[in-house]
């Protein structure tokens, strides 16, 4: 048995136990709730894991790329969502090799979107599944009312080889209850026009405990979830406890007294600061601060420790957010009660495209 | 021919030409200060522009990791600088495994790391050279000291498999000067105790035009300048004509007429801020502002554009900090006059340990 202190560092470690246990309270959450999970593999990137969300009950998975779709499909998932608009030929191409074989749906929020689709999915006996998605609050894609997803999902409806597959959205933390509220009067529009409205998909890790809470949503897509991080404890949506991601380091430097340079950088952690102060929790010195990032080395304010790390010493890191980490490395490493399980590759890393 | 815009996004493009340019710069700039160039590759990760900067005059490259290193001497750069306190008996190992093959120094800023090497570097006919890292004021690694600095060198001179290589410094921008004045006065103390100093090896894309200016450095380690970027252009080390890589991304929602949502977020263009305001120059659209980033979006405010980004259209963006986004890149894209002229891989790319 490997102890993950013995690992060489950086890496990621993920605690199994941990991220089984976000995954079922996640699926009880929904069921409680009447409502399908469909939940995002942005933050794993692993086929290993999408397939234990289905396995737990989850109707399908969520892709933000077509490079994570092509990767989920290869390994086997079925049902994928693809919460992105698809623009250009060369997209739509290989929408449609994917279409061909997997069930696959997207997202449209212009007109222009919604023709290239109708231009390159024409099968009116294999249709192509879009969804309007809606601006409720976060600032990002989506048509900005009711009534301007009610024509675009007029227009999906008349083109030969699309199916309006019904409403997305993604509302930023805190936005929450304004989606909610958003998405119930559009409901209440296509209801009074006669329009079907097959489906209502949010999400949002921070919001999971309220799922569904105007009553209208039918999928909820969380992604950070199965390993919780820094950001979600502020956000009260998990506990330290809970985090399942840990990134282990190094202390390679004590310059001074109040100073330990670890070897997880930028290039390990990322800059993502979601509104925090400092870079990420320091498990085993919950006194100290990661107050500075280079690309390779850590800066930890260690003053406030009454016992202070030396060199050569290991610690794990609770990103302030998890998902952007695990893009950085090609392996994580699975460990259950300290002892290194596996380390298996990150299939979809970098599919950026 | 392929022109760049027909590339699938986003994707990054490297300019040849600027490049070349930026390259042939730093040496002349090397070269007129009578001082030797050893380039960081962390901002390019590629054997190719290795071995031309080798070619243009550099005595070696620097690298920031021992699997950089890795790389690089498997493509057969010969003589490598590892600017990192090497700690612990695996990295050892390896780092012993390369000594073996190539010509690679290391910097060490404690007696831990010193004594560390010692044992496991011990043949006194093939000695591995130990630079000793100073903290001259950026606040990271080093010792604080000149005092410090001179009785490490006598721990490593000591050690019968070590040689002492001389001293080495990472000055932040703007403390430049700070740094030259601290070697300055480590010189002073080690030429009156009668204790050879074989090297100073300092470096910094932004203080390039100044690289010599105590007179007492010896070697100098810039790594952005090869493609530049935002903040080297905000810092007056460059103009935003110089800037040798872009981010191309595609315009994929216009949700409102002063937003737009382009296919480059923080997994492209990372969080990386370095002082700035907002996360990019957009080339196309000079009077655009890249106001916020997720994963995969960006949002673009172009209200103050005079013509505005269509759905589909392509644009480049020269980002906050160049060398991390070519390591969340498996592959960049060289140009020549806006042609592609090939794909490589980013080698060292993820090379995080």
């Amino acid at each position: 048995m490997t102890h993950y202190s013995e690992l060489e560092t950086p890496c990621v470690l993920i605690d199994l136990d941990k991220a089984e246990a976000n995954l079922a309270h996640a699926q009880e959450l929904a069921n409680a709730a009447g409502i399908a999970l469909r939940p995002h593999i942005k933050t794993h990137k692993l086929p290993y894991f999408a397939k234990r969300q289905v396995e737990l009950g989850a109707v399908g998975i969520t892709v933000q790329k077509l490079g994570e779709a092509e990767v989920m499909a290869d390994a086997g998932l079925t049902d994928l969502l693809l919460t992105y608009n698809i623009i250009g030929s060369a997209k739509r191409a290989r929408l449609k090799a994917l279409h061909d074989r997997v069930t696959i749906r997207v997202v449209a929020d212009s007109a222009e979107c919604v023709d290239g689709l109708a231009e390159t999915f024409t099968d009116a006996a294999h249709k192509l599944g879009v969804f309007v998605e809606c601006d409720t609050g976060m600032g990002r894609c989506g048509v900005q009312s009711a009534a301007d997803a009610l024509a675009l999902a007029r227009r999906i409806s008349a083109a030969p080889g699309l199916a309006f597959a019904g409403l997305m959205t993604y509302p930023a933390a805190g936005k929450h209850r304004e989606s909610a509220q958003w998405m119930a009067e559009a409901k209440a529009l296509f209801d009074a026009q006669g329009v079907e409205l097959p489906a209502i998909t949010t999400g949002g890790t921070p919001d999971m405990a309220h799922m569904n809470e105007a009553g209208v949503a039918t999928e909820y897509r969380p992604g950070t979830y199965i390993y919780m991080d820094r950001s979600q404890v502020a956000a009260g949506a998990a506990t330290f406890d809970d985090c399942a991601l840990t990134v282990l380091a190094t202390v390679v430097s004590r310059p001074t007294d109040g100073r330990a340079i670890i070897d997880a950088g930028s290039k390990t952690l990322t800059s993502d600061l979601l509104g925090l102060q400092g870079h990420g929790y320091v498990v085993e010195y919950p006194d100290s601060k990661i107050v500075g990032l280079s690309e390779e080395h850590g800066t930890v304010d260690v003053s406030a420790c009454a016992t202070k790390p030396k060199i050569g010493d290991v610690i794990r890191i609770i990103p302030n957010h998890c998902c952007p980490v695990t893009n950085l490395f090609d392996r994580v490493n699975f460990i259950r009660n300290g002892d290194l399980v596996e380390t298996v590759p990150v299939a979809a890393r970098g599919r950026v495209d």
